[in-house]
Formats: structure tokens, sequence, C-alpha cells
């Protein structure tokens, strides 16, 4: 009665945890350079403290590092933080000051995160003190997190940290998680309240150094758009009869334009423009259409159209666009079939500025070169849509992901500016979210973010991963298993 | 950037669910004659109760059925429970007594449910109250969970539930559901506790009608059991030195028996059996030891140990065995290379009172004709190993199952127990345990329980199914969603 899945379990058990840590075996996700030595120091949260180095450009008062001191001493330290620190502890050794000292060299406490922030960190650990420098505020809590996770507790609870020198900056800019907030939840009646969600989640990104990036769709996935805006869809016909059903926005009405322009001009009026500037336009519905006509007429209004032409226009309201590629331009349809908007179609007249984001298919890597040849920026999307599941480590394909590994000059490479882990929403809500979500994006975030050849082995990786769940467990957040074994701090919330 | 999964979601959205609800589209699982009319009363929580009927031979004082209408109140009026009422309730019509009346022809509160149970139940709801007749306290319980199904509420929170009949009795006998508590969870030093625990969930279970079955795997994943009872296991070689690894438990020493019966007899210490009369032998492993040998050296062993012959003897205990097939009998291993005990693994060897589990394979309709064609009662568990998962609706695959559409006479058919759905836990803990569940399990259980005939459309289930996923987020159970939708009682756990 056993799982076919692991037949090789019987003879050949492998015991992946429980053993007593002696040491961090590695920041998730790794950083550029890491060094480790056996010399450990003893941590006490009575007599550790954080604190902003002389030559900082923040001080006290700065919003985010104050906030991120606050936090991440309840993450380093939940036994003392709520109350259940065993005594045995501080029978371990005698306890030692310790100041972690951050230095960031530039201000810009009150700002949002933006595509050219300089992410990167150096963390000094010696004893009795860490030194964490950064060029900004963001890198300084990516410092911050490296060092929170390089705390470690014995059998009895005592804290630890080894002697450590971390020099680390991302690999990519761009390291985004889409999370789909429109296929679930939000009754009608709590619209004005998420509004104000909105903006909560926006400042609980900034204090994180999160950008949130709104994605709306269009011209297809609009059906809801389309129950409060009359006129706005595109009718589908059975016949010369309208069925009833509608498809995309329709592009051939002047009013398409006008209500895409003061949706846009409504996000800025919202004041989410400093932290949210990029939206995502979908456009392969529009082919689609090409591809499977569902009537006649659709495709007959839809070449008379030219959406993004349009669109190119509605845009300038200084939101950028990234756009969900591919674009069917090699479709073998006649070009004569096409009307005088068939050449805005061509990937050589979008915008420069604008960001293509590679979504579909198993053919990502021609679509990374044919774009990137183009001179476009690219993010990669394609593989990981981790709301596709399937039985095992379905991690590993993650990992194994390697972006800028196509056909393409160095310069081509370059234009590689991260990727997102898609987590649509048919078949998630709040009941299976986080699961599903970690620590299965793990994966990407640290092909996103470490030094590839150092990060390219997935069973190196494996023992790391599944010591990082269990830290996702013990501050709380509901991870679900890689395989067979047990944390010290198990989930309890059922 | 569209789900590529649900390119039709563009131009024929369905909307599911957000219909107001006037009547209960059914009970799940569907029960064998449902006939609901229009007319509809009013529930008052202040006016409504549970009673025993006059000639029931359960009154109060049967502590399953008094449990039972605490239980079954809450759940039925939770708002009224929590407090939470809403005051327009009352203001849509004159408050009315109702009085469900339960009546059980035979005594039984206080025992376990067992294989010979009868769960049918009559359920008759008509102005002022529902009358529940049963044979059983079994089929009370049944009675009493299809009567909370059928109550609903208006989008004003007042209570509904329509004039009802219901003859209803379970298709097969044995529905169960396997839990897998051995690969997460569990520190040692909680076994004790844990012991209680197993106590627990007995008794928890039998208040509502379920059997507990434990099952003890074995001669193959018994790794744990290895490290606690040296000398238990089969010895794994690499040439001619051990390997250090280890193979099922050893079938050729005397001790391995004493170990088994030990074990089983303590089970009866605990008291248990009343509730437990199976368990479960795990047997294909030994012959993937001559499918694809991992040591000569094993093969040999193992082939002068007859283990099923000796387990026969040990469980007389009084424990009946739920066998796993298949057993590859029809092995093209030569007879002369299997020694004196060959004859003990033919299939018409093993005795008339062990059910076998139908566990692997896409060929379960074979297996199922062999087995009953040699008078076994069968349970079929292969297509329902639900800790298997794909993107996607697979509760439908399920759904689909035909547990006696296979090539035999009708009393082979009848030699079909019921079936198991399986989570094993290589991939499931607290965390993710429920949504992977429910509603997944519910596809297994109408299958299981209902008229096949009226419950194969699995178009016509959904909405139904939908229904009940939302009734078990009422309930707070943390089941997920089966598509786009939104449920009245989201889950707000997250």
């Amino acid at each position: 009665m056993a799982n076919t899945g692991t037949p090789s379990l019987f003879c050949f058990l492998l015991v992946v945890v429980g053993v007593s840590v002696q040491q961090v075996d590695g920041v998730w996700p790794l950083p550029q350079q890491l060094d480790q030595s056996w010399d450990r120091y003893s941590l006490s949260p009575q007599l550790f403290s954080f604190t902003y180095g002389q030559d900082s450009a923040a001080q006290t008062g700065c919003s985010v590092l104050d906030a991120a001191f606050k936090r991440y001493f309840s993450i380093i330290f939940p036994d003392f933080t709520k109350g259940t620190e065993n005594v045995l502890q501080s029978m371990w050794s005698e306890p030692q000051p310790f100041v972690v000292s951050v230095t960031v060299k530039t201000r810009g406490c009150d700002g949002y995160p933006n595509e050219d922030s300089d992410e990167s960190y150096n963390l000094s650990v010696s004893e009795g003190q860490a030194l964490l420098r950064s060029v900004s505020v963001w890198g300084a809590l990516r410092g911050l997190e490296s060092f929170s996770q390089l705390v470690y507790q014995n059998d009895y609870g005592a804290y630890f940290i080894n002697k450590t020198e971390i020099v680390d900056f991302p690999r990519f800019a761009f390291r985004g998680l889409l999370l789909d907030t429109s296929r679930h939840y939000l009754p009608l009646h709590d619209i004005l309240k998420t509004l104000s969600d909105v903006m909560r989640v926006i400042e609980h990104a900034r204090m994180r150094g999160i950008r949130v990036v709104p994605e709306f769709d269009s011209p297809g996935h609009t059906q809801s758009w389309g129950k409060g805006q009359p006129g706005l869809l595109t009718p589908c016909y059975k016949g010369s009869v309208p069925s009833g059903s509608f498809g995309p926005v329709d592009p051939t009405v002047d009013t398409t334009y006008k209500f895409m322009e003061s949706l846009l001009k409504e996000v800025n009026i919202m004041n989410m423009t400093a932290a949210l500037n990029k939206t995502s336009i979908v456009w392969q519905d529009v082919f689609d259409y090409h591809e499977r006509p569902r009537s006649k007429y659709v495709v007959e209004v839809w070449k008379q159209g030219c959406y993004l032409c349009e669109m190119r226009r509605v845009t300038k309201a200084g939101l950028k666009v990234i756009l969900a590629a591919p674009f069917y331009l090699d479709l073998p349809i006649p070009t004569h079939s096409w009307p005088r908007y068939y050449n805005c179609f061509l990937l050589s007249q979008i915008p420069q500025d604008t960001v293509l984001e590679i979504w579909k298919g198993k053919n990502y890597k021609t679509e990374l070169s044919r774009m990137t040849s183009a001179g476009h920026r690219v993010l990669l999307s394609a593989p990981w849509y981790i709301n596709h599941i399937s039985t095992g480590q379905d991690w590993r394909d993650s990992y194994a992901v390697q972006p800028q590994n196509f056909s393409g000059t160095d310069e081509q490479k370059k234009l590689v500016i991260g990727g997102e882990v898609a987590m649509w929403g048919e078949y998630v809500d709040a009941t299976n979210l986080t699961p599903r979500l970690w620590p299965r994006a793990c994966a990407a975030a640290e092909r996103l973010w470490s030094n590839e050849e150092k990060t390219m082995n997935a069973d190196v990786a494996f023992p790391r991963l599944t010591e990082f769940r269990c830290e996702l467990l013990r501050r709380g957040i509901q991870a679900e298993p890689l395989f067979v074994g047990h944390c010290k701090h198990e989930y309890d919330g059922l």
C-alpha cells in the first residue's frame, strides 16, 4: 500500500533533517560570497541591539529601518519575544553584548524601491558585533534578512551566530511574484475597504523593500469590467445574432480608450504612482482570435482596430508598460488580411521602454533570443507558473531554469532584467495560497538573486531549502513540506 | 499573461456561484432518493429543537446522539451560536417551532460502528417537524448530516428548509480515508501523549460514526521500526559486505514474528480492538525484490521465508487483515526457484476472510476481476490516491471511477465492499493536509455512498460540489476552491 512514487524509500531512506545544527548551512537565496568559520558567538537577547553606524546617512527615525530592527528582533529571538525562553539557554555561556551596526550610504527612508535601486550590501560578523554596510536602505533590508538567517539555536534554545563575511548583490533587479487577486474573493460591498487595503499593502511592502506592481490585464481578461461598463466589450455572435457572450474590450470604439485612460488616471489619483510604475497589458488573447476564431464577426471587428497603437497614447500618462509576450507575429495569416494597423503589431514598433514579459510555452528560450535581439528588456515567467502543480518536488524544475541560457550576444543577455513567479488564482485562494507558494517559490528566488554557477545543483540545495522551510515554519509561515522529515518548530495551525 | 490552462475562460465565462440560493441543490453525497418541493419553512434557532421519538430505542443519555444534537445545532445555526445573528432575520416571517424527532430502532449508543452496521435512514421534512428514522444510531448520524445540509440561509441570514423526503443508505459499507501519520510530525518525546491522542481520535470518530482502522504496514515500510528493534530488518549487502542499509523485516527469523505478535497484542492492550478490527499488511515490497533485486543476498534470504504464512498465525489474535494487493503471482519467476513456502503465496491460499485492497496501477479492473473470482472481498483504492496532485479539477477523475465496472458475475460485483481514498504523506503535513483533502475527497465519497446512475455526470455535480465546498468553509474547514468564484463565508484564516 506504499506510495508508488517512492519505491526507493525502502532501502535507501535518507535522514535529511534532525541532525543537530551547529552552523547554518547557508542563507536562502545564497549570497554571492559567503565565508563562514566554525568560530561561533553566543547571542543573548537581553544584550542584543541594532544601531546605526556613525557615518550612516540613515539614522534613528528612518521609518524603514527602525521598523525592520523591531521586526527582525522578533524573528531572531522568537522565544524571548513570546516569553517562552528556556532557562537552560543562559547556562550555555556567559552573556555577551552584541551590536548590529547598520551604515547606509545614501538617504531615502521615505521613498519606494524601484528598478534602479541598489540592493547590495556587505555583512561582517565578528566577536560582539556585526557590521552591515549598504548603498541604500533596501540593501540594508536584504542584509538584515541574511543576518537573521545566520542566527541559530541549539537543542537547549541558546542562540548562536558564526563568524561570517558576506558580500552580496542580486543577479537580477526584477524578482517578481504574481498574486492573482481577481479570480477569488472580494465581495462587491468590500470594494471601498479594498482600495484602502491596497494602500496598506503598498506601505507594508515598502517597509520590506518590495515594489507592488498592479497588473491591469487588457484587452483580454476584462469580462468583469464589462459588467460595470456596458459597451466596453466586443459582443460575440452566433451566426448573425449576438450570442450574449462577450470577447475582449472592443478596440474599434473610442469609448474603450477613454475608459482605459480614466482607469489609469484613477491609479494616479490614488497616489500610487510612486510605488506602481508598471502595468501589464495582456495581449495574447488578440491573437487567440486569429488562431481559433470563435466567431467570424469578432475577427473582422478585431482587424479594424489597433489596440496597441491607441494604448501607447493612453499610457503616456507616466505609467511604464510590461507587455505580456509572445506576440504571434509569425502567424500564417496573409498580410493583406490585416488592415492599415498591421504594422503596429510588429515587434520593432513597440516602444523601447516597454518591458516584454515572456509567459507562455516551453519555447521561452526562442522568445528570449527574439525579443532581446530586438533590443527589448525582458522578464521571464514562463517556467515559473507555480500555480501549475504536480506530485513531488517540482521546485527542482524551477531551480533548473537558466534565464540567460539562450542563443544571443552578451548584450542581449544583459537585457534579461529578471523574472516573475506566477500564482494564478483559478484553483487558489486563502485556503491554499501559502502552502502552495512556500517553499516552492524559493527555488526561483535563488535563481533570480544568486550566482548561477554556485546554485545549479538541486541536490546540494535540498538540505538548505529543507532547513529554510523549517525557518519559515518558525516564523509562522504555513510552508508545505519538501519531503519526509520534521522540523523543530512544526506548524500547529491544524 | 493569462493562465494557459483556461483559454476558454475568455468568451464563455460561466457564473457558477453567487446566484441567490432559494433551495439546496442537493445533499453531498447524494441520497439514494431525494424529493424536494418548493414549499419552504422558516427555522428559528430559538424555537428549534432535537428530540427522541417515543418509540426510539435510543433516548436522552445516548452519548452519540446527545452530542450530535449539540454539534449539529451549532453547524445549522452558526450565527446564532456565535452571537452574530442578524436582526433582520426575524423580520422574514413569524417564528415557528420546529422539532427534529429521531427514532432509532436498535440500541447501541456506546458501541463502535463496524462493517455490518446498518447506516440507512429515512428523513421526512414537513411543516414544523422533521422525522428521522433509522435502524442504528449510525444511520441517525447520517440522517442528521443530511438534515444539516438541507438548511440554508437567505441574503439576510434567515434560515429555511424545504419540504423534503429522503430514503437513504450507502452503496458500499467501506468508505475509507487513509491519513498517513508516519511520514511527518511526531517528535519522539511526544510518544506518550500521542498514544493518549489515539484514544481521543477513536472516541472522536465513534461519536461521528466513523471507524478508525490503524494500518501497520509490513514487511515493507518498517525502516523506523528497525531503529528501535535491532535485528528486525533484513540487512542489505554490497557484494558480500553489509551495506549498512536495510530491507523489509527479516522473514527468516522467529524474532520477527514474536515482535509482530507483541505489536498486535499491544494494540489489544490499548483496548482499541473494538474499534480497530482491521490491520493492513503491505505486501508488494516482497515482490519488488524479485522484480528489481537490490542485492542478490536479500533475494536469497527472502525466498527462504514465508512471511504471509507466519503472519496468518500471528493475526489469529482476533485482528482481521486487509492485504494490500496486487500480488505478483504471475511473475515470470520459475517455480523451482521458490522454496517450500511457494504455495502460500498463491491467491487461493489466502484466508477467505482476508479483505484484499487494490492499491496499485491503472489495471485495477483486471485486479478486481481476478481477486473477486477467487472469492475475496475487495477494497478499491488505486484510482483514489489523492496525494497525487495535478493542476485543475482532478476531482473529476475520482468522480468517474466505477468500482463495479469490471468483467465478472453479479456475485463478484457484490464482493466489492467499498474503497479508500489515500492521502499519503511524503509531501503532506499539517500545513497543507486540509486544503488538499477537501473538497477533493468528496468525489469518492459520492461514488461510495450514492447511486451511480444518478451521479455519474461531473458537470451536473460541479455546482453541487461548489455549494458543498462553501458549506465546508462555513463550518470552518479550510477546503480549497474548485474554480473561480466566491462563497458567502470565505476562509479568513490567512
